[in-house]
């Protein structure tokens, strides 16, 4: 193997830019020749390839977003398209694939490497939502701006006796909900794998404050259904001035955490030693604190498990 | 005079505590006793009053919000129930109140003086919808709060070629959008005090993109119109992608800046020097950099300027 | 088992008062009755013991330094001074003693367990210097907080093309020099595990220089020798300038990261839990992302490994 | 007028790359071409002068330190070398220069001018030592860094009951460490402008703690004496754990506040009108909220007034 590509998937998640200077730098470490690709699969479409070099990746490490940008391509679904893909990175004489993020970007890793492109993927996305790795590159941060805003939340919420019900990321996965509410001392985590009842939330609202509670935060997993509406509910039920916030796509920015950066760092740096030994059409990740890599089908086959535990300890330790 | 009471009122914001402790340190420096009022004019109303001393006021001039909880009381209108409040104060010997809010507050100290009650009035909202200060306690942690919004955004608007749209507060003034935007280098300002043309917009959008600019930041005040709406026109005009945020009440919370505590500072120790030349019915404020005293009435009445040339300065600089 | 108590020892770490919180919480949720010391086992000599309930601990989860504060105390090394503080405790009907600190004050929890004390230890302490769990509590928000400070000092050393040595804490442990230095994109990382050669170092600055790199910095863990010092042998050798930074005691403040609040959080509540089992002279920590506990001289006697691939990966992004 | 260019010169600060952008964009706007001087003075010697556009200046607005980089020039003292630079420039057709630094690049700024080319200096120095203008650019983005460590070691210092000295910059100008240790809630602050007793230090120290202080934090500017040195003298004389904590270059990075971000907008943006307007030889600032320019010489003899007031609030407000 001579020269490698690297793209950028799907959500962008901070992190993605430690990893795509740990991809190069690994390479050029090794010998290996480095293209980056703009836009995710849609740039590879357009042969939108550069090459990279040391200094493409200078004072990237620290940068929220990804340098490659990412873009959606739906059409990729099509085998005509990839294909095309194929003979694009064929006629570079470009023999192998690293792309970061989710697990449609990984779905399409794996059709390319069937059709002899080597393939890795990264988990990248902020919503930790991957069962085979334990964490995903960009769910740390996206946790530390959650909690930020759950503890500014407080603060006006404390002043104000007020309900504050914070709608977070995360459609199958309450992981964002749990961590961060957890975390941001929430008296109530609502997430999707647990589901709640509205009148049981208004209860324990009621509760707090007659155990002289002064603030009620409810963090709500956006899967579970819209913060507005529940503070409706809630106003209507209790008699409590509730407020809706939504935080939206600030969760998918910022400067990443140390432990997104070296997480990064590593799968991205496993990601090319993997490329070196021969493998393709897997993914890498971290499973019992160890970097693991893992067949790209098994990896999408993982059953996702919710930590239970985890939840029952932030409910115990709401009260 | 010997004791003084304070509250806070209206909208909470970051300051409001330095304000509180410069109010109780400085009084207690000159020898009088001071009281805390619990939920600005409800709870004077309830006779939520303790006696503060230096260690009630230890440790929170970084804290968000407030310690005196903040309230609305719309039966305050109502002369009657002023009189009885007027009464409660003077049952406890309290000669004057501090009142650190917005402009209805100031109103309800007005009317207070005129009972008898020696009131001064402290400039407490993130809005900056004072016109006879320059700056109010909690503008300037309230536009880096948005600023660090902005970047966030910036990173994931960048990564997606997405158009972003913020929309922050401020019903009637545009200082929050404008100066946020302005060190956020968003691509457009948009603020009650100007208004806009959604057209005129889409096309600085399309000729940004044009130029090459790789994000598209939309500061919106509140006051113009819905970001969700804005977003969604912006989407069927240019053809791009368009995301809103609404920053809600996360603008509120926050330790403060160094500006906003040590203005609180020095209002608060201005108000309690006030009281002691026996002034009444007045506020205090920051103007061309100086520390100002007004009669509440003139305060209100001063006509609010938009600075159209920072306004201009923000548009030229964001080509 | 009815009543527990629990203190804070050594050096304070962020995250501590979210795992005090997790002890009180949990143990009321169980019926027990809980009592916090302050000052370590200082104050636990001086009988300076208060009862907490829900309220003690309200609010705490996101504040840095420990509410029940820490202290020396090397006359706990004296069995005689020992058998003051158990009986202490048993005059007042404490069966269990909850510790959070590093191996000083797991050896004085130890030590009384011998006594008839139950004791649990907890890992706290920013160093991550405990072999026997992969991180402790305190250790992830120190690594941010000195990414943060590599990353102002890169700006002003960029700026001035100059080489910044920046010395962090860790005297026997060079996990806070690692991690913050791979994620802060340090040039070099020196640790007491590898220790370094100086005109090694003066050569790899040099050669950063010479391919262009427009920073050098430079993160020394303080065990391996001042940074002060190295500046100036760096400054003689290189021609550069070079400047040094001892980051100190900023280090262990801050309010924990959603990791350390967690962490902290899990780990309490299964100190309690452990305690309910009739356990004692045990420590919990975290091992290969799992909760665990062990004997504590077990704990004590676990051999500390260096991530030794996680410096090369480093090291070799680093170039 | 048909081409101007720009230099940052002296030690860096945040908002030094606003700055930049505003000069550049509104000369753009006005027709003008913009030329770039990498490394100050230094640069301009060795001709590295590079052409800007938009795009030289995108993104740059929240970036720490300087695009353009800055050296020391102790060689521009010198006519002949001034002349040679004044030479460079004209040989470029290069009819005008915007210096961004202190006062020493306002002095060479000055000479530079009496040599035919026209001259406008932008306060930019974290240290707010330039009398003619009320703020400097950088000065708001360092004293919330330093305030942001002082909240690290109250955390610290309130666990271990210690007293922290904190040294910050300011050799001649006590602004960081009054503003600073004012919203830090500091013990004690200790300014050149003042000075200090040791041993009133020690007593007002010693009184703190006898009324309950749980924290004795002191900030110190530079200009007035070694923490590490007060640190021993306390301790010998209270008998109480004090630390030293020298804060260094991290007081220069990060990335520029919003007060920062506006203020170098505007005075970048002011400089280019008075470059249009035909003006030479002057600086540009801010003094009662308004921006204002003024004669180099002028500026540079006013002489600098420490503002007393904000002092005597200060130390009422630590009791």
């Amino acid at each position: 193997m001579n020269k490698i590509a690297i793209l950028t998937s799907g959500g962008d998640a901070p992190g993605m830019n430690a990893a795509v200077r740990a991809v190069v730098r690994m390479a050029l470490y090794h010998g290996l020749e480095v293209y980056g690709i703009e836009q995710g699969y849609k740039g590879l479409l357009n042969s939108e390839i550069f090459k990279m070099d040391r200094k493409s990746v200078s004072d990237i490490i620290q940068r929220g977003g990804t340098v490659l940008r990412t873009a959606r391509c739906p059409e990729f679904k099509n085998e005509e398209v990839r294909k095309h893909a194929a003979n694009i990175l064929k006629e570079k004489d470009i023999d192998a694939l690293v792309v970061i993020g989710g697990d449609g970007s990984f779905t399409g890793a794996k059709l390319l490497s069937k059709l002899g492109v080597k393939t890795i993927g990264l988990p990248g996305t902020i919503d930790n939502d991957l069962a085979y790795t334990d964490f995903t590159i960009g769910f740390d941060t996206a946790i530390n701006t959650v909690m930020d805003a759950i503890h500014k939340l407080r603060d006006t919420s404390t002043s104000h006796d007020r309900v504050s019900i914070i709608e977070v990321m995360g459609r199958n996965c309450g992981d964002i909900a749990l961590y961060s509410g957890l975390a941001g001392g929430a008296e109530a985590i609502i997430v999707p794998e647990v589901g709640f009842d509205k009148d049981e939330l208004c209860k324990t609202i009621l509760e707090g404050k007659s155990k002289g509670k002064q603030h009620n935060l409810v963090v709500l997993a956006e899967g579970v259904g819209g913060a507005e509406e529940l503070a409706k509910y809630v106003e209507d039920v209790t008699g409590l001035d509730a407020r809706a916030t939504i935080l939206g796509h600030i969760q998918r920015g910022g400067s990443p955490t140390v432990s997104d950066a070296v997480l990064a760092s590593r799968l991205g740096a496993r990601a090319v030693e993997l490329l070196m030994e021969g493998k393709t059409c897997r993914v890498v990740g971290i499973k019992d604190n160890k970097i693991i890599d893992m067949d790209i089908d098994e990896a999408l086959a993982v059953e996702r498990k919710f930590d239970k535990d985890l939840y029952d300890v932030a409910t115990i330790l709401s009260y």
